[in-house]
């Protein structure tokens, strides 16, 4: 059988799904790129507005029976080209698809459509005193399906895990249209291969998220205690995070910022943070412990001689960590950017800043970088003129990832492999590793049609 | 190619392994049984104690060459099956892989050979003020890989997750005799699909575990509190206790024997906790704020007609558990018992706990129960004379798995399904996850020569 023509595969879109099938040149423009600063070269066929599981298997019988490739995609706030689309391709939205169908408190969990904004689902939550605790930067334009399918992370993972340790159960379209429900509402259960930890973080090419039965928690009580603290240098900084940690504190929030981010975000604002010291280090704590930890964090630190301040009103917490989540903005200025996504083990986050000034001397390039210190999660920036990634600035990133490796890293640690990282695959999963992976993925999907070129 | 006789394949195995291989009759018929009570008709054809990655890959290089199946198996302390061998197999050992690799206080993790006992890696832990969270009811005779291999819960898992919250990487080994090593050290991870976690509650079916790189907590410090209150009825203590983790408390434990286990306890240990009221329920609480949490609870419970106690003294705390400890040595002097794990949402433990009843009298059987009441997993005995499991009896645990279904639940929440729950995996998965899974399972296990008849 030969693939049907673009055309007829819309009009079978269309016959199908009616008006929730766009052809719209600057909805399909918008879906040839993400939040990643990259594009594809060519327009999909159209979009399809999902508002229903139906309407989804719909999109796939027709995808499967066309062979016609399928980009699912929610608000496209991806940083890893996972979501691009291009010639030839179905866009399947699933950003309309926003109902709460349960909130349940004696359960601490909910039952959520995939489009809903995960800021939007928290404030539903928040009436309840509940709250859903993956936190990732983009948590406000962010999907909730998009979260689980990059198994994204966050500010608050060391305290709170990852968006994994908070999915229960998916209900799950495959590429031929049939509907698995994975996973179950107890806390507890393991029926079978675990095909609900298998789908988040799966970018798209195993089958469309259509439902997900999410882990709530309690809003935490008792005060919120923020640090900000200022050092001479970053590696300072990370080696006084990692002595936090050490010392057997467990704070929800550590956030570093170093000298080059710091200066980007003075510029920005307007400010003048840097005059306090070159890099930045933002620790929060909550809980009933809350206050008394973070006196304990800010002996640590003082002592390792940071200029450091505490504050346990809240609205002034938010105003220190406002610093870091101006960062990316910051960045946004100075050029285009290549933002990387590695993690290494926290012990070892002051010897990766050491190899970021090494690989940033040897090729000639800056690289800010921020970091999820908590958890050992860094974000070097390579940032640069034009549209296009220059060569050298490959190999510096190349030089980067096998860095990370060799202290027991990985190449990304919550924005996942989409185009991006595809390069660097086999050199973290080893060649037959990524064989075994390929092979699930074609379980999955026998014609390749969920996402293809992306991944692997 | 047709498969080589038995007696080829030791001769293989002692060629390359040497006095690692056993066919002693004893340890043959050892290894037919595990702790469900079930044993295979057959004695398998030898036992390899693996001492290394390396002997694991030449066993499983042999039973490729020679189509033989392998059953991996630890200590045998599994409740459903799935490490039973038979005709024909071999038993592939690795009990005596006992060695901690390394712990890691700076980064909160340990790698670990899959043989040791869960135990005494937590004794080993314990000296450096860390712990491994798993907690499995047989924690003292049961070894990590087998926790890992089934996805091990306990009593502690609704405050501080499963087994599977508790791995970050596996080293593997699979069915032809390579190695592959999937996850990372560091916190967050997401190139590629989550292999870690689909290895983790495969029962052998998928890859020898052959080395862990497990998760760490500290001690948790401060008081422990613990409450016995004691019941007219199971249903009062289910609903009492489903209105703790309603009121906002998280206990980190919270046992519930009925009022059949009460009694059997009181028989085996020679006391009269039934005279206190027919149902018990044990509370205890950990952290900083354990003996507030308690206070308030043992208001609660109060409120709601419990008999109930309170101490904050450890020793005393332990005593009051040990009553939960002594059921399963105590259901077993009643006659031969068929355990089951179901696992329900905790708002619908009180209607599980009237099924039962409504089942027992039914079939005029016998089913004392006892749950993790913190997450809604209940595990009744089926209680009856003779080795087999008596027709009716498999017809009441139908019924039973499909009211825990109907509730939202599952059919094992955290034994596995071996070959007991068999019957019932299409019920909870649905056909269409059933296939998935079993081609998944051949991508890892072409020949199918790992664990068969196991799972599906």
């Amino acid at each position: 059988m030969t693939a049907d023509t673009g055309s007829s595969v819309i009009a079978q879109l269309v016959e199908a799904l009616g008006e929730k099938v766009s052809t719209d040149a600057a909805g399909l423009s918008a879906a040839q790129a993400d939040q990643s600063g990259h594009r594809s070269a060519t327009a999909p066929l159209a979009i399809v507005d999902a508002r229903s599981i139906d309407d989804v298997q719909q999109t796939m019988r027709i995808a499967t029976r066309t062979r016609t490739p399928v980009v699912t995609r929610g608000a496209g706030t991806g940083l890893a080209g996972a979501s691009i689309a291009s010639a030839g391709q179905i866009v399947l939205s699933t950003a309309s698809m926003t109902r709460v169908l349960e909130v349940n408190e004696a359960d601490l969990l909910a039952v959520v459509e995939p489009g809903i904004i995960n800021a939007d689902l928290n404030a539903q939550l928040a009436q309840h005193g509940l709250w859903f605790a993956p936190d990732p930067a983009s948590r406000a334009i962010s999907t909730v399906g998009g979260n689980i399918a990059t198994n994204a992370g966050g500010l608050l993972c060391a305290k709170y895990g990852v968006t994994r340790d908070a999915v229960l159960a998916l209900k799950v379209v495959l590429a031929d249209g049939r509907l698995i429900s994975t996973g179950h509402r107890s806390v507890k259960g393991v029926t079978g291969l675990d095909l609900t930890a298998l789908m988040v973080g799966s970018e798209g090419i195993l089958g469309v998220i259509v439902e997900a039965t999410v882990r709530l928690r309690r809003v935490v009580e008792g005060e919120i205690a923020t640090i900000a603290a200022f050092f001479d240098t970053v590696v300072d900084a990370a080696t006084a995070s990692a002595a936090l940690t050490a010392a057997g504190l467990q704070p929800a929030v550590m956030e570093l910022v170093d000298p080059k981010t710091l200066r980007a975000i003075d510029d920005f604002v307007g400010g003048d943070l840097s005059s306090r010291g070159a890099a930045h280090l933002a620790v929060q704590f909550d809980g009933p412990s809350a206050a008394a930890d973070a006196r304990r964090a800010l002996d640590i630190l003082t002592e390792m001689g940071a200029d450091a301040d505490l504050t346990t009103d809240r609205a002034e917490g938010e105003r220190l960590l406002a610093t870091r989540r101006a960062a990316h903005a910051s960045l946004e200025r100075l050029g285009t950017t290549l933002i990387e996504d590695i993690s290494v083990p926290r012990s070892a986050m002051p010897a990766m800043f050491s190899e970021i000034e090494t690989i940033e001397r040897k090729f000639g390039v800056s690289i800010p970088t921020l970091a999820h210190a908590g958890d050992g999660n860094l974000h070097p920036n390579f940032v640069f003129e034009g549209p296009e990634v220059p060569e050298h600035v490959w190999r510096a990133a190349d030089e980067l990832f096998q860095a990370a490796l060799r202290l027991g890293g990985t190449l990304t640690g919550e924005h996942g492999v989409g185009t991006l990282k595809k390069r660097w695959l086999a050199a973290e999963l080893g060649v037959d590793q990524v064989e075994l992976q390929r092979q699930i993925k074609t379980v999955f999907d026998p014609l390749g049609i969920l996402n293809p070129g992306k991944v692997f």
